[in-house]
């Protein structure tokens, strides 16, 4: 990357689910405080923020959400700002504390993601959902995101052969890791038949298809690696930071089986780090829907495009197999709290290349990668991890 | 400022107004090709962008508005981020672009703002707006926006002597301006007897106290100053970019009648510039109320605590006297459609500092600021600029 190398010196959530006792600033103040503490730092050291959510003003009432963190957070006067790319946020909001310590303009940062989703009922969280996509040409014609997802799905197993099975394997595979993860919303695990006769939501995607409705929040603490190791023994290296964005609307795109965007950021991702996908050890991929799963797989050159249905119920992406996808339990088990989603995904990967990955710790787990994604595929965002010690 | 040097290359906008016939999407459309056109590139040569914008979500039902931007722009792949502050997401934004560029991460990057807030009505947007203070203790308490600022205007009358003339001053002389600003909302002359009486808001703010609700968009183009030259004559060098925050809501903050935000950030921008406050020929404050200009231009160091008032009076901030104020008539009479306010306020000073001021040209107009707030000053952005020719 140009400029100062970044490393992540502490990362800190919330357990993802259903806080209906808990409002949106409990939620970040939490993590950030955690993150704080797993850096053993002071507030005093952070010299700006950022956060990630996606919809606080629709869901909660509460726009301006940086400046709301760096009060409730104790953190005034510094700078924090809110930065929103749909389910992307997150991951969007780490890209800006990077290039932050990478310019030189600031040293120690947090960067936070956060989304309350229970306070509306679920007809209007989709509506305010449907706002990742194209309002004017997908939400407003009655389009939503299961119904979107259910038809790239349609198309890649008109394609390739995909099977309602192998969708489902996905599921399986997901929530037997998010039942080994203590953030987790479903620490439960499912079988092929729960998965393959769960009621039906948008064709061929049922319920067990679908990532949930959560409330949550997750934070890192970023640092120039030089000064990284005065904080911790275990810095994890941000290695490349790379965003893509591609159309908005499903109906203006080439293909619907494979997401342009995904392909541009990874592709990016792998040449700015020097790596090539045979290198990744673990990943956490974008898998709001089963079949973006398969989907991301395939972009990030994992497998080929076709094969990564076979590769889920094969068992090659579990945490012991060749690939380990998604060992959080992704979006699917360990819930969906849109802006926080890309930085849980950092905090995973963080774990585990520190070897505190529990449940489904990947062996000699040294470079990490996360995909994040907004909308259909609007905004995607790659970065790349390695040990930093 | 920390890394390469950074110059706007081109500005554009639309007129300010109630665009009944108009979308979202069209009018940040218009403000990027303008400023496309304005810097003589072609789309191709542009490799990120920002767009800052409140409460797309909550207005229009569109978030992902960095993505919306990409696609409608003709803009894809290149990475395109929402960036949010309530009515400080403009400059947030600029400031964003200025890191990208200074960082080394971009050459050339389009910077928008945008806000489409006629669609709904006055009290829906007012709750909307309101999201950018705090949600649960002051809106949820019945706080609006006006009862805030009023409450600054009381105590600030109370300290200091201030009049509502010197209020009604500040109105006047940002219409007389805005009927020059072919852009303006107002392009309308009004007297002291129509600001003094007019409908009272929130005692002691009147309806000329106060800005409106505006449909509007704005882009600038920024590249590193080393390459400005090969795209205009008049490259506007951007000498400062700081940003600072407060507590979000006004019952926390130890003073009334300043803003600590801004204070700072005006600080921080001046020791980055190597200016004072004496070296601005023209700046653009955040006048969001009369009250809020009077505040800004005390926190700025252009006038002593107490000084803003009977200087306003005295006409001391016309474009012709000793510190022109909001040459483009403010968020009063050009309109504050919130997102794109910070970016207006960017242009306007690009087209003092080219010598493109029209009827409010500021002589030999050399240096120039923007002061840009969010809610009741949780969020600060001042930026400083220069002739870079």
């Amino acid at each position: 990357m140009q400029g100062r190398k970044v490393a992540i010196i502490g990362v800190g959530m919330t357990t993802f689910g259903e806080h209906w006792d808990r409002g949106f600033r409990d939620l970040v103040v939490e993590a950030g405080l955690r993150a704080i503490q797993d850096a053993k730092l002071t507030g005093e050291e952070i010299s700006a923020g950022y956060v990630g959510t996606m919809a606080s003003g629709a869901l909660v009432g509460q726009e301006h959400a940086g400046a709301l963190i760096a009060d409730y957070m104790g953190l005034n006067p510094i700078p924090v700002t809110r930065v929103e790319g749909a389910c992307a946020s997150g991951s969007l909001a780490l890209r800006q504390g990077v290039m932050a310590i990478a310019s030189g303009l600031h040293d120690i940062v947090v960067v936070g993601g956060v989304e309350k989703m229970t306070d509306l009922d679920t007809a209007a969280v989709s509506e305010i959902l449907g706002g990742a996509g194209d309002q004017e040409w997908e939400l407003f014609m009655g389009a939503t995101f299961p119904g979107l997802y259910a038809m790239m799905a349609r198309r890649h197993m008109h394609e390739y052969g995909t099977t309602k099975e192998m969708l489902s394997a996905v599921s399986v595979k997901n929530h037997w890791n998010g039942a080994r993860n203590k953030y987790a919303q479903f620490q439960k695990e499912i079988t092929m038949e729960d998965a393959m006769t769960a009621k039906m939501v948008a064709d061929p995607l049922g319920l067990m298809d679908c990532s949930p409705i959560t409330d949550g929040a997750a934070a890192v603490i970023l640092a120039p690696i030089e000064k990284a190791a005065s904080y911790t023994k275990k810095p994890v290296e941000i290695v490349a930071s790379e965003q893509a964005s591609g159309t908005l609307a499903l109906h203006s795109r080439k293909s619907l089986t494979s997401i342009e965007a995904a392909k541009i950021a990874g592709a990016k991702a792998y040449k700015t780090a020097g790596l090539t996908p045979k290198d990744i050890d673990v990943a956490e991929v974008h898998d709001c829907f089963t079949i973006a799963e398969i989907i991301a797989t395939e972009d990030l050159g994992f497998f080929k495009p076709g094969e990564s249905g076979p590769a889920a119920l094969a068992g090659k992406t579990r945490f012991d197999a060749e690939i380990a996808i998604n060992t959080s339990g992704g979006l699917k088990a360990a819930g969906h709290p849109v802006g926080a989603t890309g930085i849980k995904q950092a905090c995973e990967i963080a774990w585990q290349l520190r070897g505190e990955g529990e449940g489904t710790q990947v062996k000699d787990a040294k470079i990490g990668l996360t995909h994040n994604v907004g909308g259909s595929g609007a905004t995607a965002v790659v970065h790349i991890y390695k040990q930093g010690w």
